[in-house]
């Protein structure tokens, strides 16, 4: 069959009719389902609740003289610093082992570099006139908000298959005015795409205008194959202390998705000095982090081998939605010529672009038919995607069977919003 | 025997001799002993580490269809959310159940009214030319350093046995540039005095000029006597909705010495207005906090008659060590005219005031003889206690045997200092 595109009116209009059809067959089903977030799924959550028995006795808790029950260790558990820098391939005194979430170090970097100004900076962000910050898109809409939410500048980078496009990179942080950027670079957020090397030592050598200049390298699927085996990755804290700009990037990790999302161990991870300036500041936060978790973690998780091992088994979870996902997406769109999406191997998203002006119009009809999905223009700066095109797709959280359903529905939606836009008809 | 007041100059070097032969014997003895914290001792931990094995079945983790192992619920569970509501005599509505640490919801909270302002708030803090803070003195050195931290100017607001002294909070928050308050207001850190009900009346009743003007109620200690019966307490957050200023308060407290100081839970109490307002802020620093833990807690303490009871058995731990305390605070210092003391019944700390000019000495003293105490100053605005006088004693961690022996170190040394005062030597 022809594309969209070659087809005559009165072929398209047959396509319309049958989808037409098949859209009041799908909106009568009455289904309920959820593809908005990347959430693991009970499956998965199943799989690593054996944790919740691996400590029981409170002798462990004693460690090197120190209780994990009581107050300390700001910076975190000797095991969980070095379990971190096992896993992240960094020192064990250049990581900050946090609570359950590694977006609130992220917010709590940002806030503090707002509030008190980072190692490098000449004052606090709340005291210079303007704050832009560079937001590789489509990207992670909670990343944006932050820094929307500090009322920063959130200004676009394209994203290409090899990481964000370094050109448009280089010649923004001449800006002094610019004073960070988002990265997720491994199985990014919500493309699936990692960043190569060439990339990613470019990140390194950056020399940007601001003295204060920071990565946040959020690399949250840092150990999340889901085909294949575990990929090595570049270091970018020696990367970056190599090219003579040690306290340029903090890169951030979580077990989100690999023990519990809401019950997990976070990490921050940066030079020496960056660590002890936070620490100190910190300080004034809190006393410490929740300590008996993490130690519940290191006892379960044990390494980067002993974790590599466990995320074979939640991929054995995830491969199978997102194989089905491309599945249906390529017996259904693909010969369309509407759409186009990478192959992500790891990760928790795929990434549909759809003919621009549809993704509105695709999940408005998805929502009559029961199917949510992440809102469009999410992965752009401000909520608004310019070419109202990018569809972000979680398959993790439901069981498979709903997941076929879904996507069934996207496709029929995706398919429906094309023809609309061929046909100039107005949606109603 | 008479005071030192009253003593003759001769009196006063023989006892100098005698305390000093004392004081070489104690530095010879090699002690090495931490009472500068309030942390919970040994005893207590294992008390309560039975909860490690509390909740090990998955299934309970399901309640009414959201599973606790994954993201959501940013308030808190439903059955947290009740468990702080029945504690705190407010309603489940109220209140914002939080991770491991209440200081880090009220860092978090001070730090929200700074960059982004509060719900009655003109501004963000940040953009006011000056901030003043009330310290009601002496008080938690953690507190001020809070707003210390964010460049307010901590104000010292004299502290009576029925609370801070309400005629100067009256009189000072007539000053829009006022904008809060911090309170311990049962058994206050350091001092142990409950707040009485006029004072919370008052309190409630405030007028300030500042529209955002907030109390930060820190009821750290509200189920912690460990002396006679719960003692019940008044309800602010109610109080200031009678009085029409429901915004105007935030009341704290956590698990932090009731299970584990380092893994308990937090919880922020404050109108529905401002748990909404707080909550949709909150939303961009995380996802949800650590609800596992959250439902460990609830299945462990129940309700706020469990946690009574077994308070009662924290008390059976703490009671003997302030009982020790006070011993020989008495019959090594009350005679001699040099100090006085609160008896308090619940809380953490007991306060010596100390003969002006004689506490940071005595602290010296102390730490030679391998006795660490609480930083003299630390419990007054920017570490600095006009009177040199206050002293906080932490009894709570050391075994019973080493608490004797390190209260013998500070008694002779509180004499020491007292007598190089009166005798007109210059300490060395």
């Amino acid at each position: 069959m022809a594309t969209y595109a070659c087809r005559s009116r009165a072929e398209l209009l047959n396509e319309y009719a049958k989808l037409n059809a098949r859209f009041a067959d799908l909106k009568h089903q009455g289904l309920k389902l959820d593809m908005s977030r990347g959430k693991p799924s009970k499956l998965q959550l199943d799989l690593v609740s054996d944790m919740m028995t691996i400590l029981t006795d409170p002798a462990e808790c004693i460690i090197d003289g120190n209780d994990a029950r009581n107050y300390g260790d700001l910076a975190g558990l000797k095991c969980a610093r070095e379990y971190w820098a096992d896993v992240l391939g960094c020192k064990p005194e250049q990581t900050f082992v946090g609570g359950n979430a590694s977006l609130s170090l992220m917010y709590d970097l940002i806030a503090r570099a707002y509030t008190h100004g980072l190692v490098d900076s000449d004052r606090p962000w709340c005291k210079e006139e303007r704050v832009k910050f560079l937001c590789p898109s489509p990207g992670y809409d909670r990343h944006f908000r932050i820094t929307e939410h500090f009322g920063f500048e959130l200004v676009t980078v394209p994203m290409t298959p090899y990481g964000p496009d370094m050109d448009v990179v280089e010649e923004l942080v001449q800006d002094p005015l610019v004073k960070g950027i988002w990265c997720v670079p491994k199985y990014s957020n919500p493309q699936g795409y990692s960043y190569d090397s060439i990339t990613i030592n470019r990140f390194a050598n950056l020399k940007p205008a601001a003295p204060d200049f920071t990565i946040m390298w959020d690399n949250a699927y840092c150990v999340h194959e889901f085909v294949g085996e575990f990929q090595p990755f570049d270091d970018i804290i020696s990367l970056c202390e190599k090219a003579g700009r040690p306290n340029m990037v903090f890169e951030f990790a979580s077990t989100s998705k690999i023990t519990f999302p809401g019950a997990g161990m976070s990490v921050m991870a940066s030079s020496v000095e960056n660590i002890k300036y936070l620490t100190k500041l910190i300080s004034v936060q809190t006393i410490s982090y929740d300590k008996i978790n993490q130690l519940r973690h290191v006892k379960y998780l044990k390494d980067k081998a002993h974790t590599l091992e466990l995320m074979k088994r939640h991929a054995q979870i995830m491969a199978p939605k997102f194989e089905m996902c491309l599945k249906i997406l390529r017996a259904q769109v693909t010969a369309k010529g509407i759409a186009h999406w990478h192959h992500p191997t790891g990760g928790y998203f795929i990434c549909v672009a759809a003919m621009p002006g549809t993704a509105k119009r695709t999940l408005e009809l998805c929502r009559r038919c029961g199917v949510v999905l992440t809102e469009a223009g999410a992965t752009y700066p401000y909520g608004v995607d310019p070419h109202d095109s990018m569809i972000r797709i979680a398959p993790s959280l439901p069981p498979i069977e709903e997941l076929e359903k879904a996507m069934n529905v996207f496709c029929t939606c995706l398919k429906l919003a094309a023809l609309e836009k061929y046909l100039g008809i107005d949606p109603q």
